[in-house]
């Protein structure tokens, strides 16, 4: 049975007292306890926990059996330092990009009283994951392997952001600077290394089967896999409820290289490219109107669909082929699948 | 003979390159490559380097002969992880500082076309610590004590960072918020530990002495040096020729919970109190100049002499008292102080 978001959550408390008593042996002042406590809970909170409860399920599958408590409460601990990472990122990219909300309340910098202390904020959330892995790994043969995963994942992260940021700069519209080369280095460095291949990555160092060829067999679905979630991703963002979305999209008021416009470009006609030009990127509701027509004149609705359902079928010919004698199991990549194929948010 | 600013530069290049070679195994796109290369050097170079060329001194002292070519590469290297440390702080305080110049020349968020972007750069630059810790000292038993240290030393400047903001928000004005007792904590935690006990910390580990009792005789020398370097700090914002400085002082207009504001708190009559509540933190150049003004009418100059004398007596006996039975040496206290004491910029 995978673990349910509940269950998951139940661990959260534990992690931030962790945290908190790690503070306060540094005597750190109470308004400041306060307030490090409310940043956890704020920025960390409410997401539908995909990575983390992944770690867990996974780990359940590459064990082959039901966790004890205590492996329970660590598989947990290993999600739970994928959601702070994720935090970390989030607070700071809606900064960069000026969102408004984020799991439908006010981006954490809008929060009274916020502003610019969220960066900082971000900082500790990310310092959050060392601390945790010193207090429950540290023991453990693959301790290094583990710090050496969350940096490296980290930087990719980066780089994608930055990729991101100098393609598609919020002040500057240049469509000849968008190409579908940029946009897979984007998706991912900026999302699949994190969501996807970490999750697994650290399952199989808890587990016992983090061999070079059962990582390597990982990363090679997982990347794939992370593609598509982002391709989702771009297409939810023009295309979904936002009430159901959780967040209203931003991405063609902040001049995204996402997925859509990159297909726009490549079927447009001239005349529809001039409207691309003159309303892509623009800080204008009548403007992004107007793409949002033109998209659905371009019918990309049907080209995702189109690549949805050719991406699928590689993924599962992928998996199908996987050898399994080192200790990994298709059943990761299924239970991951199915948790975002034909997802709404 | 200690390490002159341009030897330690010499080093530097070489690690920009570890760094770009680093991120081109992930096939970054040549506008982000060049983009970090600037970033690095931008806000890496120019300053001071004390934190950093104290690790190579420090070394030098502690093994007590010159250092190897590899040996002065690889303590140089650890003293440019400080120096990539203090700029991933200083990316990341100027945004939230609002602060105008940093080193002579414009914050890296004013620069054209940085903005916002600044804030993922400071990440790459925390980033290259741990690339570089990798590429360097992976095959050193303290690898993971290295990890450990700067992670920890991270997370305390974090900490002073949040006390910081928190104590003296820049718009909210509140005098009775600020004290010396949350004064002493923001300088220890946002100052001391990377400044002070991360170098010779480093350097312990480096040449084979750090042992518990040598890492906490440092620490024990070096947190209330560092405490000192920072009220040197506060009173050359107010008091120093920027030309000297290198930037101009903004603490009074920042509404800084300041060495001298602290100072100004205890001994001013109910009068100058009011002048103080009036004045201070307003983003306002004739406030500013009535703050000066009564800074000037408290002798608040001559206070910091009486302070400074004090904590330089206690500072010498301390180092005095030194035991250097496990191989700590006090020239290494020595020479952090003849670097700072009198310093005008």
């Amino acid at each position: 049975m995978p673990v349910s978001r509940q269950e998951f959550e139940t661990v959260f408390p534990k992690l931030v007292e962790d945290l908190k008593e790690h503070a306060a042996t540094y005597k750190l002042p109470e308004q400041a306890m306060q307030w490090f406590d409310k940043s956890m809970n704020y920025n960390t909170l409410g997401g539908k926990y995909n990575r983390g409860i992944s770690v867990i399920d996974s780990a359940q599958l590459l064990l082959d059996r039901k966790l004890s408590d205590d492996e329970f409460f660590k598989a947990a601990t290993l999600g739970w330092m994928i959601e702070l990472l994720q935090a970390f990122f989030l607070v700071s990219d809606d900064i960069m990009d000026s969102s408004k909300t984020r799991r439908g309340q006010p981006c954490w910098y809008l929060a009274p009283h916020v502003g610019m202390i969220a960066i900082n904020d971000a900082f500790m959330l990310e310092s959050g994951i060392y601390i945790l892995l010193k207090k429950y790994f540290r023991q453990e043969k693959y301790y290094v392997d583990l710090l050496e995963l969350f940096h490296e994942v980290t930087f990719q992260t980066e780089l994608g952001q930055l990729c991101d940021l100098l393609t598609a700069p919020e002040d500057h519209v240049d469509l000849d600077n968008f190409s579908m080369e940029k946009y897979t280095f984007i998706v991912i460095y900026k999302t699949a290394y994190y969501s996807f291949y970490l999750p697994v990555a650290l399952s199989l160092y808890f587990s016992g089967h983090a061999t070079v060829k059962n990582l390597k067999q990982a990363h090679d679905i997982l990347i794939p896999m992370g593609e598509y979630f982002q391709v989702q991703d771009d297409y939810l963002d023009n295309f979904a409820d936002p009430a159901t979305l959780g967040k209203i999209g931003t991405d063609i008021q902040d001049n995204k290289c996402s997925w859509l416009v990159n297909q726009a470009l490549k079927k447009c006609s001239p005349e529809q490219r001039q409207v691309l030009e003159r309303n892509y990127g623009h800080k204008d509701q009548e403007c992004e109107a107007k793409v949002k027509e033109l998209f659905n004149q371009l019918e990309l609705e049907k080209d995702y669909q189109v690549y949805e359902d050719k991406v699928i079928v590689q993924l599962r010919e992928r998996i199908e082929s996987l050898d399994e004698s080192e200790g990994l199991k298709r059943g990761v990549f299924e239970e991951f699948l199915r948790k975002i194929y034909k997802r709404s948010k």
